[in-house]
């Protein structure tokens, strides 16, 4: 029973990556009360950290304890009573598992697909909409199967026009692509810590519209142990699932501190870190860094004379899908930067399995010195397993990037 | 956007309580992969760590990624289908919510009650399974809510005689109490960190009988987004949460290593710490470290005049609840205490709240000097409040507890 040792990882995969080592200070603070009043003013200001990451003045903006798909769950479960009608896009696995969800709560899913690789039209969703007449609207904004980030920007004002509700699991596309809740008009999304936000999974920050609160409102009913005589419960059904009870969870975040759970506070103190760092250094530098760091990657792969996999113009800064070569054995290659470089880039999953690999550039790792080791281990790796390349080609690329000259 | 800043609260109410100082370290270790080789080693060893905290052989011992309610929802969700009965025996705030979970997941759920401040005779129980017949027993080990310790040694036996399942939640009691998964024929149960394990709220051991493994893998279906022609669905109902599907998590923590949920790695390096804090200790010397510390509480509320609530043959060693004398307010006191001396004690719930304080000696603080301090300053604010004591009888009936004079 020896201390924890890990090798010392870059993690330039898909997610999770190296937290962010404030992140890491944060998560070894002494823990207080979950009612100590410097708990809850912690937990009032992680409220308002979030709805600037979030950008967005929703009061609902709070964590869920748990991983990135305990915050997709909450979502859908609390709002999606048996029966209701949801629409589900789908362009990669996360869409799936959104469907998947939201079957389990017996909702009638109405799925749409586009090949892996692409992403929605507007048009295309709008005329689902029109034909489904859903209560909700669910989408990824950036599918990591797939590297793909589906364009928000105009689905808000489609969803108003139809009044339906809009859902978006932003996980994999928050802090390193533009996200914009207010102003593109979504009701609800949820992410995770574990991918540019630099922290561990295991914490699921969301925010909620008042459109969204109003509807999950109604079905609100307080538990037993803990219920007075003014707690009235809603006509909505009860939600299906005491831990995703998204109105026991406001009242526990809010002023009334109902208490639900017990707050994870260390997940707590490292949700809050992700948020500090990304506010201090500012959303558009993060933005910016993870754009270049995006770019300098896709211009070294390329340079190496690999594929990029997908359509480019809608791929997410933060990872890059690349097409294993032909008499190439992807697995071997992955072990060796593995084992030799200390570098984890990642395999991928369902008809991309074996295909492509995924190599991502996110958080901390958004780095040009992380950039450019992967590139010269990759290169190296490829090389000794008798790929035919230029050397010294990538890394070029990739400086090239981040001097301006390409 | 200060760092984060607590004062050096002493956690002695109900739980949270302050975490070991070794979890702490260990939750600031930088991550790897989840698929790193690293990390499903120390995933494999956790489960080994674990089956040694519960005392059980069983295979599937593992860690849910939430609180402590999210390891009972995964439990009762998993194993109930609409309709299946569900015997739940009440005696605190928690028997409330084990019904409240298993009436959501829409189980035909049966109660029996005892008053607060008491416990179940087995005859009791055993009588309602006869009449119910149910599929499930489903019963807290320790309550905090009344500080009662349900004995559970003859309640196995009792459910395998009627052909019952038998799950209980021990987050409450375990570290603190005696625990026997194995002996006791107990087939699932499920805990949290933060009380008598010293670590923080968020993640929630489990472990499960081969009966109960065989029970929820007839709901066994595999999501859609990584299912492969192998992967054949079960017969029974699918799982009605995604989240909480057991099979998909023992499939994650398993030699398939499929992929659900990506590891909180942070949670689980406090959870790995937590066992290994307790087993290097050794399970009687904690045990005996507890029995100390709630023997020598007691009597020290005992000597400052104070009567202790409940039934005491069945208090858990871990806290005790104190009626709040006549003419003292409970909360002034509880403020003082914590904003004087940054030492927290417990109010309480339901039929108790604002007539019995709570107080904890648990894992990390269960010590001689937690114990002596929050006496003498609990002394202090009551005397400076006009409650009539004799000044350090408090302390001097610890202090013979722990020297063995009583």
């Amino acid at each position: 029973m020896q201390p924890l040792s890990f090798p010392p990882r870059l993690l330039m995969g898909p997610g999770p990556i190296n937290c962010y080592p404030r992140v890491l200070t944060a998560m070894s603070t002494q823990l207080v009360g979950q009612y100590d009043p410097t708990m809850t003013s912690y937990m009032n200001e992680v409220m308002e950290l979030y709805r600037r990451v979030f950008n967005t003045q929703n009061q609902q903006t709070f964590l869920i304890d748990g991983t990135s798909r305990a915050g997709i769950e909450a979502a859908l479960i609390s709002c999606l009573e048996p029966g209701d009608k949801v629409l589900v896009p789908i362009f990669g696995r996360f869409g799936h598992l959104l469907a998947e969800i939201a079957e389990r709560a017996d909702a009638e899913v109405h799925t749409i697909e586009v090949p892996w690789g692409e992403v929605f039209d507007p048009q295309q969703i709008e005329e689902a909409l029109k034909r489904i007449q859903p209560k909700l609207l669910a989408i990824v904004q950036g599918d990591t199967s797939t590297t793909m980030l589906q364009p928000l920007e105009e689905l808000g004002d489609i969803c108003r026009a139809h009044d339906v509700l809009f859902y978006t699991d932003a996980t994999a596309s928050i802090g390193g692509n533009p996200f914009e809740t207010d102003a593109w008009k979504i009701d609800a999304v949820s992410v995770g810590l574990q991918k540019c936000l630099g922290g561990p999974s295991g914490s699921a920050p969301m925010t909620l519209s008042d459109r969204f609160v109003d509807c999950v409102r109604k079905r609100a009913h307080v538990e037993a142990g803990i219920r007075d005589a003014h707690h009235k419960s809603a006509t909505g059904q009860r939600i299906r699932s005491n831990y995703f009870d998204l109105p026991m969870i406001m009242d526990y975040w809010g002023d009334e501190r109902l208490n639900h759970h017990t707050e994870a506070a260390t997940m707590l103190f490292g949700a809050r870190e992700c948020a500090v760092g990304l506010l201090t250094e500012g959303q558009d530098e993060v933005l910016k860094r993870h754009q270049f760091a995006g770019n300098a990657m896709l211009s070294g792969v390329q340079a190496m004379g690999l594929q990029p996999f997908g359509d480019l113009k809608h791929k997410m800064s933060n990872v890059v899908g690349v097409h294993i070569p032909d008499n190439v054995d992807g697995e071997a290659i992955r072990h060796t930067l593995l084992n030799t470089f200390n570098i984890e880039i990642g395999t991928s999953f369902g008809p991309l399995k074996g295909k492509v690999w995924r190599i991502g550039t996110m958080g901390y790792n958004a780095r040009q010195d992380a950039v450019l080791q992967t590139l010269q281990s990759l290169e190296t790796v490829l090389r000794r397993a008798g790929f035919s390349l230029s050397a010294g080609e990538a890394v070029d690329a990739a400086m090239a990037v981040y001097s301006g000259e390409s």
